[in-house]
């Protein structure tokens, strides 16, 4: 297949079943990985004491529902971008593959970060599992813009939300690893902030980027 | 993106590939649920009775059985539950992400019912992981009611059975919780009430909403 | 709901979205099921021979072989009678689901059987799952055609192909548990039957029930 | 059925939801075999470093890595080929189980590979498994290639580059394994020549097809 063959840009009208298989294939590995976390949460055996047994799982629990709620934001995006794209090429294709290696990842980190929570190492890994997650998100983001695969209406709330709200993510992910050599509990409360403060950060990095337009 | 376009509200026709792959991806998480309830039978290792070792599963498999029927019940609420939907926000779609943090527990809660059939904190277990996945349900059935998501001609049936199903559905696995302090095989007893004489309290409740209403 | 209503019959078409979903979480559960097969292949630790410790790998990986194709073969049978269907309605949902239950159980079965495949017991189980999922998709078949789910046009070769064929393999299944008690070899060789002679069987069988009818 | 209904070709459009149903079903083993492979990274447990155990699954993070690779360059192929096809029939899909069959095994491997890196057994298993899933991957190519069931606009891309590629990682693969038994590393290496140089190898073959016919 000539260079020029292989870059082709597929309208999504006119692709519509590979556009599809694309989102589809996606979706199934993000309902995958999301199932997955259960895994981590390990029936006790032979106890006396079930409630003190379970008790010990606790971390394993909020491990849990964070990387969820990760996973799930993660989704939300994915969805949300690709249901602004209007075209796609064999890059692209790639980079979402290069994502969703990330993707999959998480059940390990979720579960490493569950069985070692105030663990400094436990930490960083999850920390950069997310960081890379978000990085490559953000890196097909900038290349669907960069090559117009976008649609027009589509571009003001790309430009206003996803690039901003992304940047954010790789952020404050990538800061936590250094917070966590200096204190592990401030680097995972940097992780809330996504979810609780998250939309004024992004709000305010919209506006530093329009001022700069 | 400001609070309004946040809370766009889209309707199913103009966004069907968005509406779709919510469903697609709920349909996802649930066949995975489903299917991993399976990884609690465990095969005997090193046995010379392989039959007697077998007989251990039996609670095991009661536990696959009522599990893989309520997360199919489950299934069909949330089946029927949006193809009678016009339209979705995003409140709506956190919403049932949050719905299905609840399900994905469900393969756990089961292998933990199996393992500790008879113990009060595993029924306890049990019962509080379907009363938080069906009054997560019943959340996202009265937020959809409320904004008038609903098509016009879902809503009588959506008045007549989702709802109260549903209000029974979290009634009977939280007086579960309770009964449980008491004895164990109660609790136990009123889930298959769920499934055997759940259609004529459903009904007699509907009753009561309709003269209320 | 009145039991007029929960019995209503809904065409293909007029409820395209829910018939697709059905298909895709049965799609879903059977992707998941075959996929899962493979966990039955224990990686081995810390042996000093490797080929040797793979080589007690071999009557898992002929267990895997076997499943896949019976899975494979049951896929393909869904399918088929899916892709005939015109109609569906609340029974033959429910119908499906207890048909999913059994082939979710396949890869405990098959796990089992690799495990102890020369063992009456394993044997046993391995035919009763098989048997049980064959019984509940014939169920769902007889229904269907007698209410008259099935397309016009697609009747005469669910009559010729999916009735007598799933007939014979729920015969085949069934009549293995017996000849397990006397011969667990020849039990496990009626299974290949199944896929070496098994479309002269159900040619056979057609003629019967032709002039039956 | 006759033999003649049986090998009856359908056209995609006239069968739409059964072309997308094999599509959709191996999407889903895709999906989950390439979720499944995080399951070779087990969270170390009850250490006092866990820097150091972490470090310990660098292998399986290079199989994971490679694994995650192939298998996502056996999906776009799949991919490109499905949506090149005009119509499908009873043999292609026995054929795409059967290539299928060898992708659910990839997790297996994988581990087997990341567990044992530098040992020639897991070395020729891996080789193995990929040179069976692009071999069988291949025959499907042939296969509807002579049946005449590819898109006439699809043949060119089809001769240029699904084919000549494909043989390429037959060889690939099948050569590996007589090189593993003389150098192990030089086996890998090779591997890696399929995403480094692949492209350049699979247009000198293509011009070498092209003379040829």
């Amino acid at each position: 297949m000539s260079t020029a063959a292989r870059k082709a840009v597929q309208h999504r009208d006119e692709a519509d079943v590979e556009f599809n298989r694309i989102v589809a294939f996606s979706d199934g590995v993000f309902a995958i990985a999301i199932t997955l976390l259960v895994l981590a949460l390990e029936v006790p055996r032979d106890t006396a004491d079930l409630w003190q047994a379970l008790r010990g799982l606790e971390d394993d629990l909020i491990a849990y529902a964070l990387s969820f709620a990760v996973v799930g934001k993660f989704w939300l995006s994915h969805h949300r971008f690709y249901s602004g794209l209007e075209r796609f090429d064999n890059t692209l294709m790639g980079l979402n593959l290069l994502y969703l290696a990330w993707v999959v990842l998480i059940p390990f980190s979720s579960e490493l970060l569950g069985e070692f929570g105030s663990d400094r190492t436990s930490t960083i890994v999850y920390a950069a599992n997310m960081a890379g997650a978000s990085a490559t998100f953000l890196v097909q983001i900038l290349y669907a813009y960069g090559r117009g695969l976008v649609k027009p209406e589509a571009l003001p709330m790309e430009r206003r939300f996803a690039g901003p709200a992304n940047f954010m993510f790789v952020g404050i992910f990538l800061a936590s690893i250094g917070v966590a050599f200096v204190s592990v509990e401030a680097a995972q409360l940097m992780w809330l902030t996504v979810f609780l403060v998250g939309h004024r950060i992004a709000d305010g990095l919209e506006r530093l980027f329009r001022r700069g337009a």
